[in-house]
């Protein structure tokens, strides 16, 4: 499946804090040791049954991407 | 300056496409060949003088970062 | 694949509004009268090559849904 | 009162899960078996009084909606 | 009505920068001199209507609120 | 430091509601009485040791402001 977002990278799920609504998962970009983080619901959590090791896509609409410059 | 987003990569700025109210940024990672895209205003763009080149941070909320698993 | 979003519509393509950095695309809701708006770049537009008439799903984190009431 | 945002849809509040900051609000889109969610703040909740059963209008701007094409 | 958005400000419209498909408004807070700036589609802002000198509401999610400290 | 984000308001932490996953912050928009919300883990919260009575910046994707007009 093609997704409509322009930031799509494989990355591995190393952590996940579960809460009672939300969860936050960390994930490490694949050849790299670059950390992201995704915040969903648990409900999504559950369903995709994600669990650490799991390999997954990060995606990210262009529009929710900030630049900072010093 | 500490921002409150768990994503913060640094990257630098390999294209601009400038468009008439929006204009898109394409970014490389940092020690790696992963390349990610923003939108911004071209107001933004013109306000933080951003060209092709520059040194940059990229920020993502950990709320608009999507987990995809096969 | 599975992707962690809460809301997944099935959808069809109506109408395309290209600009020049971003585009605008409308679809139906399947099996009803209901219709959404994307908002997405040009590039992800050509990249999946999104045709009126195309079946496609509508995504959206439940965090950036609202609700309203009277 | 009109609202900046594409997409606004009737729909009927069918479960909520209230969580210690976070809530998850789940509902019908009017006319159709479609179920969308909506994650806000416990105190936006309990300032619109939302309960089950409840009309709502639900909105999403155009730019926080993502197509997946097969 | 009241919409599930933790911030709701009152201001008035300043400027605005039509573009293709997309446009930017600027508007002013009420009784500030603070400026705020808001993207939508020019389908919505000519289904609002929207002009320079219109009193509008600005509404945020919370989640897409970010906070900076030095 | 330059963000690219078209909504920079100074701003003053006056509460916090911190949960497991994620936290609210409240803040004082500068030299007037208007009150804003911002969401983020409490991760981001811990990392930026955000309290009461701090200094902040408020900044807001222009694409996620949200026009409302009566």
């Amino acid at each position: 499946m093609k997704v409509g977002a322009r930031n799509k990278i494989e990355a591995e799920v190393t952590q996940i804090k579960k809460g009672d609504v939300m969860c936050a998962v960390k994930v490490k970009l694949s050849g790299t040791d670059i950390m992201m983080s995704s915040v969903m619901t648990t409900d999504s959590l559950d369903e995709m049954s994600i669990k650490v090791g799991d390999k997954v896509h990060v995606y990210a609409k262009a529009v929710n991407v900030l630049l900072g410059k010093d």
